[in-house]
């Protein structure tokens, strides 16, 4: 009847599902790891990298005041109050002593200097070195293997098997699965003596999925996402009676680019430094029309009302933030100008207005305080008024889907029908639903899914092992 | 293995289950419709009588110009373009049509004014005689009788039995089954020959399962609904593979009062006097803050924003329209005063701005534009100057489920994991998600469950019947 046996298997090799390898192999004698793809890492590998901590060593050197509580009331208010807030608490108390394990356990190398993102009281972003989530996601590889933990790739969860009880015993798969073609590949079945673990992402690339969900997000609307960010394995754990929590909050990014496909390597510009250290305007009027530092569904709302087509700019000193520059400008993602006047001209921006607005932005800079949107303005802020101008032009990608599978603080996955655990099924990362509400601040996904994967994985290897067959 | 047999089984007797017997009756020889509370009629029976349909005799009659774009129009508007788009102009389309049926053919009695409710472009709202869903759900009981169509009162259903193909053969239900105990009743198989039709309502009752996908819909936020409006059904219709739709958009009635339980009868004086003819003020300003006749999420979203306490306030020109007003006033939901001095008073409002407000009201009513807050003026809106005035303390309760289970124009269950219909499974009403988005307007429920319920009908009735058994 079953094929193979581990103690306990792990399905998506993210973020989530490496963290929960590496936790359940300190306390179990096997754990394999199962991904769907021909390489390891999905969407965390193409990430930016961000990683928010509250109360973090940069905080302290730099004198940043910060808290889990102060955390989870950004979390909170980007997320609209729809979080589950036992969740989110758990993500904003452990993010520094995640933070730190990436750090002292992975040895992953993270930037000098903080970033402050959009929706976050204070600047509690770390960058990986090199800008990119492979940076956490390739230590993590090499810690599987020198624990010995298997990841097996193209392999396709085709189903969860459960035992008389209604707990999870196992998976049935696909091997040598070809994405996306549901016919290829052999079936086989792998058994969890202790626990399954879910750690399988969004949905966003799932086109006709999200679309009923959200029928806004049509075929032609772009997505920042690897193309195996699809439901498959969400429909398997629904079927198997997880509870469906808030699907229909779909986020996308505003900070994506018009020239490039995907998340790309602009996404990261206007983040760290467009947005900013720079102003956002509406390509026909030549005006701000929202803070720019709001979070993620406060901006697409705005950017989206009225059809906007938009474009950030930033001057040579904010600039300096932006660590993606010389790929942006390679690749004609951003362009830089001389000068306002010429930087109008190409994007077709009316001067005046254009003039009018950054001498009035400047002038809030130097008063410290935005009256008119409510953007924060940091001691450091600097006027624009330094050529060249950097300009990139932006559109709305789908990003991230906050909602997901419902899970307890034990990262226990929920039965719809009894709101009690479904035994020895856990699941962390973005296929978990709730922890974000109706909007994810960017840089929480990084802390979520490692905190969340580390607790399903200590967890399922805790679970009672069942008799070998 | 199968204790009973019929052409087509019902599963609730609302107004989209009895619309779905009654038309499934006249195309085949056996219908039964089951209903788990001791009285038939769930939710539609205690409900305000509201039918809003675009193109009707009233407006003919009244020379307003209407059609089912401009209904369309309005649900997606309210629903923020959330709307499964089909579903919603499908209702618009026959919102008429079928309005005429009840007339015609269920011999249901209208008054012969038309309501302007929220969020509606221009008055198209039907209300039945008695001011009561009960007005329509009678005359269905009575044809249901004449047809030979048993309403199985106390019959739980337990879950759907689906056959070797994965089509729904049958329910699992138990008998003489006492809400809310799960354990009572007898346990029956009742199989459908040609397709088995879900209307079981929608879930805002059920304060553990709506409290997953809106946190914010704490345990003492009070529900409009009867107490059997519970998410059982839906969990069966998930766990038989349907899709889920836009759970966590779940709408309150921002209308009802203070000082009485559920919908009472204080939710109809504000729908059809209070809010279009008078004002809201916000008790501890005494100023207006929002437009009265915005749509519900609208308004409830400006009534919960920073906790405000408000009133709604109306003369004795505007009182006219409240149908409900005697019992209102019998039971104290509704106070009268003899000018608006005594109402502060008494309400604890302070007076002198509620005095520049209603003077300011005044001014804007007699200059017909409200470019405050964009309230729509219609020619014959008075101004607040007659007393004595009514007023209503209200309070958001939870009221109506959005979301719910998939289904396409023929009204088919569409299984989640393949974007195809279950076979021999149908479902309208609010048990159905998608067609409202996320808020649906003010007495477009009724249309919605009658054009969707006699879809479903005729289509389940279409269906080749299985040989008996």
């Amino acid at each position: 009847m079953w094929n193979e046996e581990y103690d306990v298997v792990v399905i998506g090799s993210g973020f989530a599902g490496l963290a929960a390898a590496i936790e359940a192999r300190k306390l179990c004698s096997s754990v394999i790891v199962l991904e769907k793809m021909a390489v390891p890492g999905g969407n965390s590998t193409i990430s930016g990298g961000l990683f928010a901590a509250a109360g973090s060593p940069l905080q302290a050197r730099d004198n940043i005041a910060d808290s889990p509580e102060l955390m989870l009331a950004d979390m909170l208010a980007a997320g609209r109050n729809y979080n589950h807030r036992e969740l989110a608490r758990i993500v904003a108390e452990r993010s520094t002593g995640t933070l730190l394990w990436t750090i002292d356990d992975l040895g992953v190398k993270y930037k000098p200097e903080l970033s402050h993102l959009g929706g976050h009281s204070v600047p509690r972003t770390y960058n990986t070195a090199n800008t990119s989530g492979a940076g956490i996601i390739r230590p993590m590889l090499v810690r599987c293997r020198e624990m010995d933990i298997p990841i097996r790739l193209k392999t396709f969860l085709a189903g969860l098997i459960a035992d008389e009880n209604g707990d999870v015993e196992g998976v049935e798969v696909r091997e040598d699965y070809i994405f996306p073609n549901r016919e290829s590949g052999v079936g086989k079945r792998i058994r969890a003596k202790q626990a399954v673990i879910l750690a399988t992402g969004g949905f966003s690339q799932d086109k006709e999925f999200r679309a009923v969900q959200n029928p806004m997000l049509t075929e032609d609307i772009e997505c920042t996402n690897h193309r195996g960010a699809t439901a498959e394995s969400l429909i398997c754990a629904l079927a198997a009676g997880a509870t469906p929590v808030q699907l229909s909050m779909i986020q996308l990014g505003p900070w994506a680019s018009r020239d490039e496909e995907g998340f790309g390597v602009g996404s990261m510009f206007s983040m760290l430094a467009g947005f900013p250290y720079g102003i956002l305007i509406d390509l026909h009027t030549g005006e701000r029309f929202v803070n720019e530092q709001a979070d993620r569904k406060l901006l697409v709302d705005a950017m989206l009302s009225s059809g906007r087509e938009s474009i950030a700019i930033v001057d040579e000193m904010g600039v300096r933030h932006a660590s993606t520059l010389e790929q942006c400008l390679k690749r004609g993602v951003v362009r830089k100008y001389n000068s306002i006047e010429e930087l109008a001209v190409a994007n077709q921006v009316p001067l005046a207005p254009l003039q009018a607005t950054v001498a009035s932005y400047n002038t809030l800079v130097e008063q410290g305080r935005d009256d008119r949107f409510g953007k924060p303005i940091p001691r450091d802020l600097q006027p624009l008024t330094h050529p060249p101008f950097f300009c990139i032009r932006l559109i709305s990608k789908v990003h991230h889907c906050m909602g997901g599978i419902r899970i307890n603080a034990k990262a226990q996955v929920i039965r719809m029908a009894s709101h009690q655990p479904i035994g020895r099924f856990y699941a962390a990362g973005e296929i978990v639903g709730g922890v974000h509400g109706a909007s994810r601040l960017g840089s929480n996904a990084i802390p979520e899914c490692l905190v969340f994967g580390r607790i399903a994985g200590a967890n399922a290897a805790s679970e009672t092992p069942r008799s070998s067959i």
